[in-house]
């Protein structure tokens, strides 16, 4: 089972999709985020101060999150690709006026609608 | 591209190597937890306090920490594989004399050697 590390075009469409979703979060666009991730019951997230288990937890967080302060720094990004169906994305962020260091985990799959996020977990290291 | 979630064979192979790793863990196996990361620099770990880059710096990180209080009770385990190489295993726990509920995402991919984590993210929630 040899898995090719970081295709270019792979790792090209994994950037772009990683983008429009780092682009929906800062500017609140909840119906694209809710479309890049996998619309299933295995779906989960790991906010940083919640777990939401299932595609509609995490649909209803969303849509009850205030729109304001959503804006980050990216500081450092890891896109890495496993052959042609798999992928994660690891970035350090850091919001304005907090000194803690955010990271934010994403496992996307290739799927017959396109790459979609299945696993997500965000966090402020200790 | 369709991938078949959790095929039977596969979840077991993939909950059979989270079980060895939450083993080696608790009981600080180091050079269990060493093999079952894939040997790569893309390999990345964010910890509750520290973001580890390349294999090396995992394994340099494990090698330099207390073998005392590692134990803890895994709460809730959710584990899905997606077609025959890939896979999430995401747990929330905790630690005894902590109120704090930890999380631990990881993400794994069969390669020639076997199962490995390619990407981890443990945190506390907020």
């Amino acid at each position: 089972m040899t898995q090719e590390i970081n295709i270019p075009h792979v790792l090209a469409e994994v950037t772009a999709a990683f983008a429009q979703y780092e682009d929906a979060l800062v500017n609140n666009k909840v119906e694209v985020l809710d479309a890049l991730f996998w619309n299933s019951p295995h779906t989960l997230r790991y906010g940083a101060g919640e777990n939401l288990y299932g595609y509609e937890a995490i649909q209803a967080f969303r849509a009850g999150r205030p729109s304001q302060g959503l804006a980050r720094t990216v500081t450092r990004t890891a896109i890495t690709t496993y052959g042609r169906d798999f992928a994660t994305t690891n970035i350090e962020f850091q919001r304005e006026g907090s000194p803690r260091i955010g990271r934010q985990s994403q496992t996307w799959v290739r799927l017959p609608e396109g790459w979609r996020v299945v696993s997500a977990h965000v966090s402020l290291m200790a």
